[in-house]
Protein backbone atom coordinates (compact mmCIF):
# COMPACT_ATOMS: atom_id res chain seq x y z
CA UNK A 1 0.00 0.00 0.00
CA UNK A 2 1.27 3.21 -1.33
CA UNK A 3 1.31 6.37 0.75
CA UNK A 4 1.23 9.48 -1.39
CA UNK A 5 2.03 13.66 -0.56
CA UNK A 6 0.23 15.87 -2.27
CA UNK A 7 1.11 19.98 -1.86
CA UNK A 8 -1.89 21.66 -3.18
CA UNK A 9 -3.38 25.30 -3.16
CA UNK A 10 -7.19 26.53 -3.29
CA UNK A 11 -8.98 29.81 -3.94
CA UNK A 12 -12.07 28.29 -1.37
CA UNK A 13 -14.33 30.65 -2.25
CA UNK A 14 -16.93 28.73 -3.90
CA UNK A 15 -16.27 25.64 -1.26
CA UNK A 16 -18.21 24.34 1.76
CA UNK A 17 -15.01 24.07 3.56
CA UNK A 18 -12.45 21.30 3.32
CA UNK A 19 -14.19 18.35 5.31
CA UNK A 20 -16.76 16.36 3.52
CA UNK A 21 -19.70 15.91 5.39
CA UNK A 22 -21.67 13.72 3.08
CA UNK A 23 -21.50 11.38 0.19
CA UNK A 24 -21.37 14.12 -2.14
CA UNK A 25 -21.16 17.88 -1.54
CA UNK A 26 -19.41 20.96 -1.93
CA UNK A 27 -16.14 20.42 -0.37
CA UNK A 28 -12.74 20.10 -1.32
CA UNK A 29 -12.30 16.95 0.12
CA UNK A 30 -14.75 15.26 -2.19
CA UNK A 31 -13.46 17.32 -5.04
CA UNK A 32 -9.86 15.55 -4.43
CA UNK A 33 -11.28 12.27 -3.41
CA UNK A 34 -13.64 12.52 -6.43
CA UNK A 35 -10.80 13.05 -9.21
CA UNK A 36 -8.44 10.27 -7.55
CA UNK A 37 -11.03 7.68 -7.00
CA UNK A 38 -11.23 8.06 -11.14
CA UNK A 39 -7.80 8.37 -12.35
CA UNK A 40 -6.42 5.84 -9.26
CA UNK A 41 -9.60 3.47 -10.16
CA UNK A 42 -10.03 2.19 -6.50
CA UNK A 43 -12.08 4.15 -4.03
CA UNK A 44 -9.86 6.80 -2.15
CA UNK A 45 -9.51 8.64 0.89
CA UNK A 46 -7.74 11.71 1.56
CA UNK A 47 -6.31 13.76 5.06
CA UNK A 48 -5.77 17.20 5.44
CA UNK A 49 -3.16 18.94 7.47
CA UNK A 50 -6.44 20.84 8.64
CA UNK A 51 -9.94 21.19 7.79
CA UNK A 52 -10.36 24.69 6.66
CA UNK A 53 -13.63 26.78 7.03
CA UNK A 54 -16.55 27.68 4.06
CA UNK A 55 -14.94 29.88 2.07
CA UNK A 56 -11.14 30.01 3.30
CA UNK A 57 -8.30 29.60 0.45
CA UNK A 58 -4.98 27.79 0.79
CA UNK A 59 -1.51 28.58 -0.42
CA UNK A 60 -0.16 25.86 0.57
CA UNK A 61 -2.30 22.99 2.13
CA UNK A 62 -0.96 19.20 2.85
CA UNK A 63 -2.69 16.06 2.27
CA UNK A 64 -2.05 12.30 1.83
CA UNK A 65 -3.93 9.39 0.65
CA UNK A 66 -2.75 5.27 1.02
CA UNK A 67 -3.40 3.57 -3.11
CA UNK A 68 -2.81 0.02 -4.71
CA UNK A 69 -2.15 1.62 -7.92
CA UNK A 70 1.08 1.73 -9.00
CA UNK A 71 1.15 4.68 -11.20
CA UNK A 72 3.78 6.90 -11.51
CA UNK A 73 3.55 10.09 -9.24
CA UNK A 74 4.12 12.71 -12.18
CA UNK A 75 1.19 10.61 -14.13
CA UNK A 76 -0.89 10.77 -10.90
CA UNK A 77 -0.16 14.94 -11.11
CA UNK A 78 -0.44 15.55 -15.11
CA UNK A 79 -4.25 13.76 -14.73
CA UNK A 80 -5.09 15.31 -11.60
CA UNK A 81 -4.35 19.07 -13.01
CA UNK A 82 -6.30 17.86 -15.77
CA UNK A 83 -9.13 16.62 -13.64
CA UNK A 84 -9.83 19.76 -11.30
CA UNK A 85 -11.21 23.18 -11.94
CA UNK A 86 -8.87 25.99 -12.07
CA UNK A 87 -9.39 27.01 -8.36
CA UNK A 88 -7.64 24.03 -6.64
CA UNK A 89 -3.89 23.90 -7.97
CA UNK A 90 -1.36 20.69 -7.51
CA UNK A 91 2.43 22.10 -6.82
CA UNK A 92 3.20 18.20 -6.45
CA UNK A 93 2.89 14.37 -5.75
CA UNK A 94 5.10 12.24 -4.44
CA UNK A 95 6.14 8.79 -2.04
CA UNK A 96 6.11 9.11 1.75
CA UNK A 97 6.87 6.96 4.26
CA UNK A 98 3.88 4.98 5.18
CA UNK A 99 3.71 6.51 8.23
CA UNK A 100 3.32 9.74 7.34
CA UNK A 101 -0.10 11.69 8.44
CA UNK A 102 -0.59 15.10 6.78
CA UNK A 103 -3.07 15.86 10.13
CA UNK A 104 -1.33 13.77 12.55
CA UNK A 105 2.20 14.76 12.12
CA UNK A 106 1.52 18.05 11.24
CA UNK A 107 3.65 20.31 13.66
CA UNK A 108 3.14 24.13 13.08
CA UNK A 109 0.49 25.58 10.97
CA UNK A 110 0.87 28.88 10.00
CA UNK A 111 -2.66 31.50 8.53
CA UNK A 112 -2.50 34.95 6.85
CA UNK A 113 -5.41 37.35 7.62
CA UNK A 114 -5.35 39.67 4.89
CA UNK A 115 -7.40 43.08 5.85
CA UNK A 116 -7.92 45.75 2.75
CA UNK A 117 -7.49 48.91 5.29
CA UNK A 118 -7.93 51.48 2.20
CA UNK A 119 -11.36 53.54 0.92
CA UNK A 120 -9.69 53.07 -2.15
CA UNK A 121 -11.60 50.17 -3.89
CA UNK A 122 -9.80 46.36 -4.08
CA UNK A 123 -11.28 44.86 -7.13
CA UNK A 124 -8.59 42.41 -7.96
CA UNK A 125 -8.22 40.46 -5.12
CA UNK A 126 -11.76 40.95 -3.50
CA UNK A 127 -12.31 37.34 -3.07
CA UNK A 128 -9.15 37.08 -0.97
CA UNK A 129 -9.50 40.05 1.63
CA UNK A 130 -11.65 41.34 4.18
CA UNK A 131 -12.55 45.29 3.91
CA UNK A 132 -12.22 47.26 6.93
CA UNK A 133 -11.42 50.86 5.30
CA UNK A 134 -11.46 52.38 9.38
CA UNK A 135 -8.22 53.71 10.54
CA UNK A 136 -6.32 51.29 12.62
CA UNK A 137 -3.33 51.33 15.39
CA UNK A 138 -1.06 48.88 14.33
CA UNK A 139 1.08 49.87 17.19
CA UNK A 140 -1.59 48.84 19.53
CA UNK A 141 -2.17 45.69 17.50
CA UNK A 142 0.97 44.30 17.36
CA UNK A 143 1.57 45.12 21.62
CA UNK A 144 -1.74 42.74 21.98
CA UNK A 145 -0.37 40.04 19.59
CA UNK A 146 2.72 39.86 21.95
CA UNK A 147 0.64 38.38 24.52
CA UNK A 148 -1.26 36.43 22.33
CA UNK A 149 1.77 34.48 22.14
CA UNK A 150 2.52 30.96 23.99
CA UNK A 151 0.85 28.32 25.33
CA UNK A 152 -2.80 29.35 26.90
CA UNK A 153 -6.22 28.33 27.01
CA UNK A 154 -7.61 29.68 24.67
CA UNK A 155 -11.46 28.55 24.99
CA UNK A 156 -12.69 32.01 24.58
CA UNK A 157 -11.22 31.61 21.35
CA UNK A 158 -13.56 28.78 20.20
CA UNK A 159 -17.11 28.67 18.45
CA UNK A 160 -16.94 25.02 19.03
CA UNK A 161 -19.28 24.18 22.14
CA UNK A 162 -17.81 20.33 22.88
CA UNK A 163 -15.75 20.69 25.59
CA UNK A 164 -14.28 17.53 25.72
CA UNK A 165 -10.86 18.05 23.74
CA UNK A 166 -8.14 20.52 25.48
CA UNK A 167 -8.39 23.98 24.64
CA UNK A 168 -4.65 25.03 25.15
CA UNK A 169 -2.56 25.62 22.01
CA UNK A 170 0.76 27.69 21.13
CA UNK A 171 1.01 30.02 19.34
CA UNK A 172 4.66 30.23 18.35
CA UNK A 173 4.43 33.74 16.48
CA UNK A 174 1.69 36.95 15.30
CA UNK A 175 3.65 39.01 13.17
CA UNK A 176 1.49 42.28 11.49
CA UNK A 177 2.94 43.46 8.45
CA UNK A 178 1.63 47.07 7.42
CA UNK A 179 0.94 48.36 3.33
CA UNK A 180 -0.37 51.58 1.86
CA UNK A 181 -3.46 49.58 1.47
CA UNK A 182 -3.47 46.77 3.87
CA UNK A 183 -2.63 45.48 6.77
CA UNK A 184 -1.86 41.47 7.20
CA UNK A 185 -2.00 39.19 10.13
CA UNK A 186 0.77 35.77 10.33
CA UNK A 187 0.00 33.65 12.95
CA UNK A 188 1.83 29.96 13.31
CA UNK A 189 0.88 28.04 15.80
CA UNK A 190 0.82 24.07 17.05
CA UNK A 191 -2.86 23.73 16.25
CA UNK A 192 -5.68 26.07 16.19
CA UNK A 193 -9.50 25.72 17.61
CA UNK A 194 -12.42 26.01 15.26
CA UNK A 195 -12.79 29.95 14.17
CA UNK A 196 -9.22 30.47 16.41
CA UNK A 197 -7.81 32.89 13.82
CA UNK A 198 -10.54 34.89 13.40
CA UNK A 199 -11.54 35.58 16.59
CA UNK A 200 -7.74 36.44 17.15
CA UNK A 201 -7.80 38.66 14.42
CA UNK A 202 -11.53 39.78 15.13
CA UNK A 203 -10.16 40.89 18.62
CA UNK A 204 -7.09 42.53 17.51
CA UNK A 205 -9.50 44.70 15.18
CA UNK A 206 -11.33 46.47 18.32
CA UNK A 207 -7.72 47.02 20.04
CA UNK A 208 -7.11 48.73 16.13
CA UNK A 209 -10.30 50.50 16.74
CA UNK A 210 -9.82 51.66 20.03
CA UNK A 211 -12.72 49.74 21.26
CA UNK A 212 -10.49 47.41 23.21
CA UNK A 213 -7.40 47.77 25.17
CA UNK A 214 -4.33 45.47 23.74
CA UNK A 215 -4.38 43.53 27.68
CA UNK A 216 -7.75 42.77 27.49
CA UNK A 217 -7.39 39.51 25.87
CA UNK A 218 -7.95 36.68 27.28
CA UNK A 219 -11.88 36.77 28.84
CA UNK A 220 -14.17 34.44 30.37
CA UNK A 221 -15.90 33.12 27.20
CA UNK A 222 -16.68 33.46 23.48
CA UNK A 223 -18.56 36.94 24.47
CA UNK A 224 -16.18 38.73 25.68
CA UNK A 225 -14.15 38.32 22.84
CA UNK A 226 -14.13 40.46 19.34
CA UNK A 227 -16.34 39.26 16.26
CA UNK A 228 -15.53 37.17 14.33
CA UNK A 229 -13.69 38.22 10.70
CA UNK A 230 -15.32 36.73 7.47
CA UNK A 231 -13.54 33.40 5.91
CA UNK A 232 -12.24 35.20 2.92
CA UNK A 233 -9.49 37.10 3.92
CA UNK A 234 -8.07 33.83 5.66
CA UNK A 235 -5.36 31.65 4.22
CA UNK A 236 -3.50 28.48 4.75
CA UNK A 237 0.18 29.39 4.31
CA UNK A 238 2.46 26.62 5.20
CA UNK A 239 2.56 23.58 7.63
CA UNK A 240 5.64 21.97 8.91
CA UNK A 241 6.20 18.20 10.06
CA UNK B 1 -22.01 71.94 -17.51
CA UNK B 2 -19.42 70.47 -15.12
CA UNK B 3 -17.19 68.15 -16.72
CA UNK B 4 -16.31 65.20 -14.42
CA UNK B 5 -13.26 63.15 -14.61
CA UNK B 6 -13.36 59.43 -13.12
CA UNK B 7 -10.25 57.53 -12.78
CA UNK B 8 -11.83 53.60 -12.32
CA UNK B 9 -10.45 50.16 -12.20
CA UNK B 10 -11.88 47.17 -13.29
CA UNK B 11 -12.46 43.22 -13.60
CA UNK B 12 -13.02 42.63 -16.70
CA UNK B 13 -14.18 39.22 -16.76
CA UNK B 14 -17.56 38.75 -16.79
CA UNK B 15 -18.62 42.55 -19.24
CA UNK B 16 -18.98 42.08 -22.66
CA UNK B 17 -16.37 44.97 -23.11
CA UNK B 18 -16.45 48.53 -22.28
CA UNK B 19 -18.53 49.83 -24.94
CA UNK B 20 -22.04 49.87 -24.76
CA UNK B 21 -23.82 48.53 -27.80
CA UNK B 22 -27.56 48.49 -26.91
CA UNK B 23 -29.63 50.51 -24.76
CA UNK B 24 -29.33 47.95 -22.03
CA UNK B 25 -25.65 44.93 -21.84
CA UNK B 26 -23.34 43.87 -19.79
CA UNK B 27 -20.60 46.57 -20.91
CA UNK B 28 -18.67 48.95 -18.51
CA UNK B 29 -19.89 51.69 -20.02
CA UNK B 30 -23.83 50.92 -19.55
CA UNK B 31 -22.98 50.23 -15.86
CA UNK B 32 -21.47 53.35 -15.20
CA UNK B 33 -23.77 55.16 -16.88
CA UNK B 34 -26.52 53.56 -15.04
CA UNK B 35 -25.07 54.30 -11.88
CA UNK B 36 -24.50 57.90 -12.86
CA UNK B 37 -27.80 58.71 -14.14
CA UNK B 38 -29.76 57.57 -11.23
CA UNK B 39 -27.33 59.01 -8.69
CA UNK B 40 -28.01 62.54 -10.49
CA UNK B 41 -30.93 61.99 -11.84
CA UNK B 42 -30.23 63.16 -15.17
CA UNK B 43 -29.30 61.02 -18.50
CA UNK B 44 -25.30 60.57 -18.74
CA UNK B 45 -23.06 59.20 -21.64
CA UNK B 46 -19.49 59.12 -20.38
CA UNK B 47 -15.89 58.70 -22.47
CA UNK B 48 -13.51 56.03 -21.42
CA UNK B 49 -10.37 56.91 -23.03
CA UNK B 50 -10.51 53.53 -24.77
CA UNK B 51 -12.32 50.51 -25.86
CA UNK B 52 -10.72 47.66 -23.95
CA UNK B 53 -12.05 44.50 -25.29
CA UNK B 54 -14.47 41.90 -23.74
CA UNK B 55 -12.37 39.80 -20.49
CA UNK B 56 -9.98 43.00 -20.83
CA UNK B 57 -8.97 44.45 -17.43
CA UNK B 58 -7.92 48.33 -16.75
CA UNK B 59 -5.82 48.80 -13.13
CA UNK B 60 -6.34 52.45 -14.46
CA UNK B 61 -8.57 53.63 -17.14
CA UNK B 62 -9.84 57.10 -17.59
CA UNK B 63 -13.47 58.84 -17.80
CA UNK B 64 -15.42 62.31 -18.52
CA UNK B 65 -19.01 63.28 -18.52
CA UNK B 66 -20.75 66.23 -18.07
CA UNK B 67 -23.57 67.09 -15.89
CA UNK B 68 -25.71 70.19 -14.84
CA UNK B 69 -25.98 68.50 -11.06
CA UNK B 70 -24.45 70.70 -8.78
CA UNK B 71 -23.83 67.52 -6.40
CA UNK B 72 -20.41 67.69 -4.41
CA UNK B 73 -17.69 65.60 -6.31
CA UNK B 74 -16.76 63.63 -3.00
CA UNK B 75 -20.96 62.59 -2.47
CA UNK B 76 -20.66 61.68 -6.08
CA UNK B 77 -17.77 59.42 -5.50
CA UNK B 78 -19.13 57.79 -2.28
CA UNK B 79 -22.10 57.23 -4.31
CA UNK B 80 -21.05 55.55 -7.07
CA UNK B 81 -19.02 53.15 -4.57
CA UNK B 82 -22.07 51.90 -3.50
CA UNK B 83 -24.16 51.69 -6.37
CA UNK B 84 -21.30 49.88 -8.27
CA UNK B 85 -20.62 46.04 -8.05
CA UNK B 86 -17.64 44.93 -6.51
CA UNK B 87 -15.62 44.53 -10.11
CA UNK B 88 -15.69 48.33 -11.01
CA UNK B 89 -13.75 50.29 -8.35
CA UNK B 90 -13.64 53.82 -8.65
CA UNK B 91 -10.41 55.45 -7.36
CA UNK B 92 -11.44 59.70 -7.77
CA UNK B 93 -14.17 62.01 -9.23
CA UNK B 94 -12.88 65.76 -9.79
CA UNK B 95 -13.95 68.83 -11.70
CA UNK B 96 -11.85 69.02 -14.93
CA UNK B 97 -11.35 71.80 -17.75
CA UNK B 98 -14.53 71.86 -19.71
CA UNK B 99 -12.30 71.03 -22.83
CA UNK B 100 -10.92 67.75 -21.12
CA UNK B 101 -12.18 64.52 -23.37
CA UNK B 102 -10.54 61.24 -21.65
CA UNK B 103 -9.93 59.88 -25.23
CA UNK B 104 -9.66 62.95 -27.42
CA UNK B 105 -6.83 63.75 -25.05
CA UNK B 106 -4.92 61.10 -24.48
CA UNK B 107 -1.39 61.44 -25.65
CA UNK B 108 -0.27 57.74 -24.28
CA UNK B 109 -1.50 54.29 -23.25
CA UNK B 110 0.25 51.83 -21.35
CA UNK B 111 -1.02 48.16 -21.36
CA UNK B 112 0.87 45.06 -19.17
CA UNK B 113 0.01 41.51 -20.54
CA UNK B 114 0.42 38.34 -17.66
CA UNK B 115 1.57 35.31 -19.39
CA UNK B 116 1.89 32.67 -16.47
CA UNK B 117 4.93 30.94 -17.76
CA UNK B 118 5.20 27.63 -15.10
CA UNK B 119 3.47 24.72 -15.28
CA UNK B 120 3.03 25.45 -11.33
CA UNK B 121 -0.56 26.15 -11.20
CA UNK B 122 -1.99 29.72 -11.50
CA UNK B 123 -4.86 29.39 -9.14
CA UNK B 124 -5.66 32.78 -7.53
CA UNK B 125 -5.03 35.05 -9.98
CA UNK B 126 -6.70 32.53 -13.21
CA UNK B 127 -8.78 35.22 -14.62
CA UNK B 128 -6.04 37.90 -14.62
CA UNK B 129 -3.68 36.03 -17.08
CA UNK B 130 -2.76 33.85 -20.04
CA UNK B 131 -1.14 30.65 -19.17
CA UNK B 132 0.99 29.33 -21.07
CA UNK B 133 3.78 26.56 -19.25
CA UNK B 134 6.40 26.31 -22.49
CA UNK B 135 10.07 27.69 -22.35
CA UNK B 136 10.51 30.78 -23.69
CA UNK B 137 13.33 32.25 -25.09
CA UNK B 138 12.96 36.12 -23.26
CA UNK B 139 15.93 36.83 -24.81
CA UNK B 140 15.16 36.70 -28.55
CA UNK B 141 11.24 38.27 -27.70
CA UNK B 142 13.31 41.25 -25.93
CA UNK B 143 15.81 41.43 -29.47
CA UNK B 144 12.19 41.22 -31.43
CA UNK B 145 10.29 43.44 -29.42
CA UNK B 146 12.93 46.57 -29.95
CA UNK B 147 11.72 46.51 -34.04
CA UNK B 148 8.13 47.06 -32.93
CA UNK B 149 9.10 50.45 -30.96
CA UNK B 150 8.89 53.23 -32.78
CA UNK B 151 6.20 55.22 -35.70
CA UNK B 152 4.39 52.19 -38.33
CA UNK B 153 2.22 50.69 -40.44
CA UNK B 154 0.51 48.06 -37.97
CA UNK B 155 -2.00 47.25 -40.62
CA UNK B 156 -1.17 43.17 -39.88
CA UNK B 157 -1.53 43.74 -36.29
CA UNK B 158 -5.07 44.63 -36.88
CA UNK B 159 -8.18 42.68 -37.07
CA UNK B 160 -10.67 45.37 -37.76
CA UNK B 161 -11.84 45.37 -41.48
CA UNK B 162 -12.17 48.84 -41.92
CA UNK B 163 -9.55 50.68 -43.79
CA UNK B 164 -10.83 54.09 -43.40
CA UNK B 165 -8.67 55.42 -40.93
CA UNK B 166 -4.67 55.40 -40.56
CA UNK B 167 -2.92 52.15 -39.24
CA UNK B 168 0.31 54.04 -37.95
CA UNK B 169 0.77 53.95 -34.65
CA UNK B 170 3.83 54.75 -32.41
CA UNK B 171 5.47 52.30 -29.86
CA UNK B 172 7.04 54.57 -27.26
CA UNK B 173 8.15 51.21 -25.32
CA UNK B 174 7.72 47.71 -25.07
CA UNK B 175 9.76 46.17 -21.94
CA UNK B 176 9.71 42.33 -21.43
CA UNK B 177 9.96 41.52 -17.83
CA UNK B 178 10.26 37.92 -16.07
CA UNK B 179 9.39 36.57 -12.81
CA UNK B 180 10.20 32.90 -11.83
CA UNK B 181 6.89 31.73 -12.95
CA UNK B 182 5.76 35.00 -15.53
CA UNK B 183 6.50 36.63 -18.46
CA UNK B 184 4.99 40.64 -18.12
CA UNK B 185 4.73 42.75 -21.34
CA UNK B 186 4.70 46.51 -20.67
CA UNK B 187 3.55 48.35 -23.78
CA UNK B 188 3.36 52.22 -24.59
CA UNK B 189 2.00 53.97 -27.21
CA UNK B 190 0.02 56.85 -28.85
CA UNK B 191 -2.61 54.33 -29.27
CA UNK B 192 -3.46 51.03 -30.50
CA UNK B 193 -5.42 49.33 -33.21
CA UNK B 194 -8.20 46.74 -32.97
CA UNK B 195 -6.51 43.77 -31.39
CA UNK B 196 -3.27 45.23 -31.76
CA UNK B 197 -1.51 44.64 -28.37
CA UNK B 198 -2.81 41.03 -28.01
CA UNK B 199 -1.60 40.26 -31.47
CA UNK B 200 1.89 42.00 -31.07
CA UNK B 201 2.24 39.85 -27.81
CA UNK B 202 1.19 36.84 -29.55
CA UNK B 203 3.45 37.28 -32.87
CA UNK B 204 6.27 37.45 -29.91
CA UNK B 205 5.39 34.24 -27.56
CA UNK B 206 5.67 32.44 -31.34
CA UNK B 207 9.50 33.96 -31.22
CA UNK B 208 9.92 33.05 -27.67
CA UNK B 209 8.59 29.43 -28.85
CA UNK B 210 11.70 29.97 -31.95
CA UNK B 211 8.60 29.01 -34.51
CA UNK B 212 9.33 32.36 -35.89
CA UNK B 213 12.54 34.86 -36.19
CA UNK B 214 12.86 37.50 -34.23
CA UNK B 215 13.35 40.07 -37.49
CA UNK B 216 9.92 38.57 -38.83
CA UNK B 217 7.30 40.94 -37.47
CA UNK B 218 5.93 42.80 -40.06
CA UNK B 219 4.15 40.99 -42.65
CA UNK B 220 1.79 41.94 -45.53
CA UNK B 221 -1.05 40.92 -43.56
CA UNK B 222 -3.08 39.92 -40.95
CA UNK B 223 -2.68 36.26 -41.22
CA UNK B 224 1.39 36.82 -41.71
CA UNK B 225 1.63 37.57 -37.65
CA UNK B 226 0.63 35.70 -35.07
CA UNK B 227 -2.21 34.25 -33.58
CA UNK B 228 -4.43 36.88 -30.85
CA UNK B 229 -3.88 35.79 -27.45
CA UNK B 230 -6.91 35.42 -24.90
CA UNK B 231 -8.33 39.05 -23.37
CA UNK B 232 -7.65 37.55 -20.03
CA UNK B 233 -3.85 38.92 -19.74
CA UNK B 234 -4.42 41.86 -20.93
CA UNK B 235 -5.08 45.06 -18.33
CA UNK B 236 -5.19 49.04 -19.34
CA UNK B 237 -2.18 50.29 -16.60
CA UNK B 238 -2.06 54.13 -17.59
CA UNK B 239 -3.23 56.70 -19.79
CA UNK B 240 -1.02 60.06 -20.36
CA UNK B 241 -2.39 63.62 -20.90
Amino acid sequence: MRNLRLDICYDGTRYRGWQRLKEDDSSLQYKLETALSRILEEPITVSGSGRTDAGVHALHQIVNFHCESDMDESDILAKLRRHLPGDIGIYSCESVSPRFHARLNAKTKTYRYRVWNSTVPCVFDRRYVYVDAEKLDVGAMRDAAKYMVGTHDFRCYCDNRSKAKSTVRTIYSMEIFETDKEVQFFITGNGFLHHMVRILVGTLLEIGHGERKPGDIFGQKRADMGRLVPASGLCLMEVTY
